[in-house]
């Protein structure tokens, strides 16, 4: 049975990516697969805004985090990690199992970060190697601006590194203007895309580090990887075909409609949810205007109504999916994906169902 | 342009299961998933042949052999290791870069390994604490004998690890009945599925080693899999959703056509193809009979015929993928897989192909 699918991620994905996955297999150590390696290249060079390569493994968002962690320091470098929920903390975890010296910087749930703690790290750290930072924090709703380290970052040593797993797409990332030097992201949030494939791009600054660095790696050895394209236009290790032939697919459906008019499109449905949701009686989990982003709208209530009942009915009535809240959160928050086909009139629907749910049980 | 793809993997898959692959997305934290998941396990259980539970992770197969190595063991151990090709080889890189002590028992390629090796290097070493071998090579054609490990190790502490990735279904393997500790396997080999997601299971004996291991590892961590697994029949990160789906339908398949009755089909299909790639000419790159396995047949040539220019003509020519050598094999060796789908038809095609080509062209 179809669900309509509105999470931040796995989204549903158009018709024309879907005949894709199903296609006959072909093998990727000859032509047509190299073929399709380098045009998927091509096509998220420009998703990515850089120059560099952007290269694609076969794991999850959460791989090739990891990925960036093992290949671009070495045992106990510091690092300034922001950690504004769930996916802030989940550097911490890996920087940590891979003995860098961390210095974390937590905000509460639905905050983004105070540029003066990043200037401060800075000043008083001149061993720093390198930031890390959320563009999307999926957990919460929040819009890091990246841009604003990014200028502390650029004249420096330090290495900026963003996962832009859920933002990218439909909110504004630009990895060279914005001197991003290590960008990771996953098939399953604004690409049209199931998950199993992940994207890493790393800027000559950062390559510098990735052939220093001393962690233990092996499937996610970047220099292997690179090598491997470079060289072959193939992968090291068996990838996953049939996503990485859709991902070709899917990057065109986003650069015909044209990433900024993507972002506008997002942006106004983004605006749309937010008005219609505090109609309902919600309200806006991210009190900063500024720190909103399009990938997801985040609400609690202050009245007694079950969010995990609404969400289940919702679910089970309508095969609607909606997300609850995460960790801490879970049962507190729902967390409304603004990604991928999703449209005003799937949101209208959708909230005429919530509103008819409330009168009935509140 | 549909490929007959002949290589030890991937290969093509049938109709059903890329009807599965294009379906509508589900996500991951919902029930219709979790109920995926404990399905899949139970059916790879029967073709594990075990009573342990079977994790599936979204990697390559060579992502399952680090998940081996990073969990059972500790910075400094002692494990042996079986290296017969490419893939004996890989696991030796995986352990090195970890900092295990690693006794590396090699073979000339296209020989299995010598038991005696085995019970030296155990009665040499009473700190030893794993062996690692790979059930069939794929870079050779060789089926090592694993039985014969399980029954040196079962009385003792030292783990068995085993790589059957591209051995699994076609080959007759035994986890429970044969002692092993540590199985891991790929998709994309005799699964009938794409590449994209591995398998890996492990014994009681290798869950002791698993919460005593100090090597670094997050994505590929079993210990959060398991936990993942055990409370919510959930993969801690998000799975490759598309393939997970397929492979319930993949191994409903292979467990209705019954994993012994497959064996036997591809026993004759294997003695087939050795008999008539010797009567073109070709020698058998596997020497002992006895170590001989269903997964490819390896031939070489004494003549001067150019084995690289055979391969690409077929392939351009008729569209039927063969696959090379490895390494240092690139070149002089031609690896027919006879994996999955494939029949004595079309072998019987292929060969017709070969002989016209080797009449016109020798």
């Amino acid at each position: 049975m179809s669900k309509l699918l509105m999470t931040p991620g796995p989204t549903n994905i158009p018709t024309e990516v879907q005949n894709i996955l199903g296609q006959d297999m072909i093998h990727h150590r000859f032509d047509d697969f190299h073929k399709i390696m380098e045009n998927l290249n091509e096509k998220l060079k420009k998703i990515f805004f850089t120059q560099n390569d952007v290269y694609t493994m076969t794991c999850s968002g959460t791989g090739v985090m990891e990925t960036a962690v093992v290949n671009l320091f070495s045992k106990g470098e510091k690092v300034a990690i922001v950690n504004v929920g769930n996916f802030g903390k989940r550097f911490v975890q890996i920087c940590k199992v891979y003995g860098l010296n961390v210095i974390e910087l937590e905000y509460n749930w639905g905050e983004t970060y105070n540029i003066n703690d990043i200037k401060k790290v800075i000043s008083e750290n001149n061993d720093l190697k390198g930031i890390f930072v959320t563009h999307s924090e999926t957990s919460t709703g929040v819009l890091n601006n990246i841009k604003a380290i990014g200028e502390l970052t650029k004249n420096s040593d330090i290495l900026l590194i963003v996962d832009v797993i859920s933002g990218m797409i439909v909110n504004e990332f630009r990895f060279d203007e914005w001197n991003v030097d290590c960008a990771v992201a996953g098939s399953q949030k604004g690409f049209l895309l199931p998950p199993g494939i992940a994207f890493v791009s790393i800027s000559d600054k950062a390559k510098k580090a990735l052939y220093k660095s001393d962690l233990p790696k092996f499937y996610f050895d970047l220099k292997v990887t690179i090598k491997y394209y470079n060289e072959k236009k193939e992968t090291p290790w068996t990838p996953a075909i049939p996503i990485i032939r859709a991902a070709e697919v899917a990057c065109d459906l986003l650069l015909k409609e044209g990433i900024e008019n993507i972002q506008i499109k997002h942006t106004k449905l983004r605006k749309y949810v937010e008005d219609e949701v505090q109609k309902l009686g919600f309200k806006l989990f991210v009190k900063n205007p500024e720190a909103r982003g399009n990938t997801l709208v985040t609400v609690y209530r202050e009245d007694n109504l079950d969010l995990t009942k609404l969400r289940d009915y919702i679910d089970n009535e309508y095969n609607i999916t909606i997300a609850g809240g995460q960790g801490k959160y879970n049962g507190k928050i729902l967390r409304f994906g603004c990604l991928g086909l999703l449209t005003i009139q799937d949101f209208n629907n959708l909230f005429k169902k919530i509103k008819k749910y409330i009168e009935e049980n509140n």
